[in-house]
């Protein structure tokens, strides 16, 4: 049988660390606060980011990653982006050698503008080719209530995505499929919080589904222009890790990313925004580290440049707008 | 000055036709029925496809196609897709021999399964490189209301489609980029609609954003192997005539398809759909014609197959759900 570790207990790892059991694998969550962890290994609930969802009996959880990690086989890292290289550092002792360590997580760590799959590399001094990563349009709420969805496993090693493609396939639940282009597939996942910003601040401005599809649209031809001159493959993005998950992420009213920029393009104030969601949405955070990562490689991203201009430097969402649309005409494809 | 002959005064026929005009252009349109002619002539309305929205002053219309044709540089081509060739064909010895023929339709030909651009070429007898087709999430209700949109103009010589890009592009308002892929440009309108039942179908069941996004990207997916086949460019379908008008289709409020769909979904048979609705939805009618389309060229299209199954041969919603979920595991990308 083979044994999962999976760190972390938010909705998305404890939903992943399910199918993984139902699958028929042998896991262990690790999570920090021991209420947590109880509530998964003794009550099968986790209450406080799947409430009313009924948890596998045959799922362990535990606050010792020691204990989590002896004798995995899958090692899941699904904690916070920027706790990863703190976090990694402390358990990476433990890891046994063997073991293939997957990321579930979405984000670019600040100051380094490295992706979390080369984070665990350098912290973890892992082989590229048993770390791979998760990325898809996976609302973790829907999957938990058991809609069917589907998923991209990454890892530059194709052997080892079709046997982490193996272990997770649950149909006609959870459908993964492999793909061996990690950059890409890590990509999608960190930049489509800013263009969904982009998209709210459109409909707060009242406007429809054209204007929507074209943000979309072109926001994904600027995440391939990145891609690309970070070696991903253009198709990865045609894909569910790319448009799939944009495209889940842009139209849902439950995205945070969207609502947030909705409140901007109404005419509130970052601080009001904030304050209105309580929250500060992750694309806010990542704008300015995305476009930093396009500035040094000498990519044109022109949606995330007035995101980062409406959010962090006072331009008005009717400026973004006619900024956008009064750049020079071009061919559809360039830069790739 | 450019001259420009619009057939068809449909909403997005008007619509664009209003874009080229005010973009400097000398426009006339021709109409069947002179009550329509007449109230753009000479009122600037058009009452029937788009009530509430003033046409420009300079626009023509006349209900004679000699008249409309008379020294026009463009014609574009905006009637309903099934009457094309009868249409042209009355109407072939009257265009002015260096003329590019343009279309907006979406469609296949039922019988022949041939687009529109290759019906142009046949009937009308002329040069690839002098036809061009427009397509993009391009909802005409929206543009008239002057939301910005963009656009594709494909044609295979890439200075004729540099020449329709010059004369519609009217920033900030409408933004045309250019394309030489006919082929794939066309064929992701033509398609569209059915994977937009599809969307819809699963909606009537009660499935969320991650089962939308999954039927979009995957059904973009077979779109793509279609279009390989028929020798189109993979990165058209990522593009605005691709992702932006399925996205477009399959998010809007307003779509027929969608909204057939989910009557499917929620229990409906297709009489009782067709009922509900008062028309059917032009997805079923084209679902069978892409679906042998696909057939002669052995390609794979599973989500066009169970929408065949569902709107014409009796199969359950939820059988074809788990019909889609059960399939072999695969690589994200094959057949392409």
């Amino acid at each position: 049988m083979t044994k999962v570790a999976v760190f972390g207990t938010g909705s998305w790892g404890t939903t992943f660390a399910m199918i993984l059991t139902e699958a028929g694998n042998e896991v262990t969550m690790w999570g920090r606060r021991a209420e947590v962890t109880e509530a998964i290994d003794r009550d099968h609930v986790n209450p406080d980011y799947l409430p009313g969802i009924r948890l596998p009996a045959t799922l362990r959880a535990t606050t010792d990653p020691e204990r989590a990690l002896a004798g995995a086989d899958f090692v899941v890292l699904t904690v916070p982006a920027q706790s990863l290289r703190a976090n990694l550092a402390a358990w990476r002792a433990h890891i046994p050698s063997g073991a293939v360590l997957v990321s579930l997580m979405k984000g670019i760590e600040l100051g380094t503008t490295k992706r979390m799959s080369e984070v665990i590399h350098e912290v973890a001094e892992w082989p590229q080719e048993r770390v791979a990563v998760v990325s898809g349009p996976n609302l973790a709420r829907e999957i938990a209530e058991r809609q069917p969805a589907a998923t991209v496993v990454a890892c530059t090693d194709e052997r080892v995505a079709a046997r982490l493609q193996a272990i997770c396939h649950l149909p006609p639940w959870f459908r993964p499929y492999t793909n061996p282009d990690v950059v890409g597939v890590e990509l999608g996942g960190a930049v489509k919080n800013v263009i969904a910003l982009a998209v709210g601040v459109s409909a707060g401005m009242g406007m429809g589904d054209n204007v929507s599809a074209m943000l979309i649209t072109r926001g994904l031809a600027e995440i391939s222009r990145l891609g690309a001159a970070l070696g991903a493959d253009a198709h990865t993005f045609a894909g569910l890790a790319g448009m799939g998950d944009l495209v889940a992420t842009c139209t849902s009213p439950l995205s945070r990313n969207r609502t947030f920029g909705e409140n901007l393009g109404r005419g509130m104030t970052l601080a009001e925004a904030v304050a209105a969601t309580r929250q500060t949405a992750e694309g806010v955070k990542s704008c300015e580290s995305v476009l930093e990562l396009a500035r040094k490689h000498d990519v044109e991203m022109p949606i995330t440049e007035v995101v980062v201009g409406v959010v962090h430097d006072g331009m008005s969402p009717a400026e973004a707008g006619t900024l956008l649309m009064s750049r020079s005409p071009k061919p559809e494809r360039y830069g790739l």
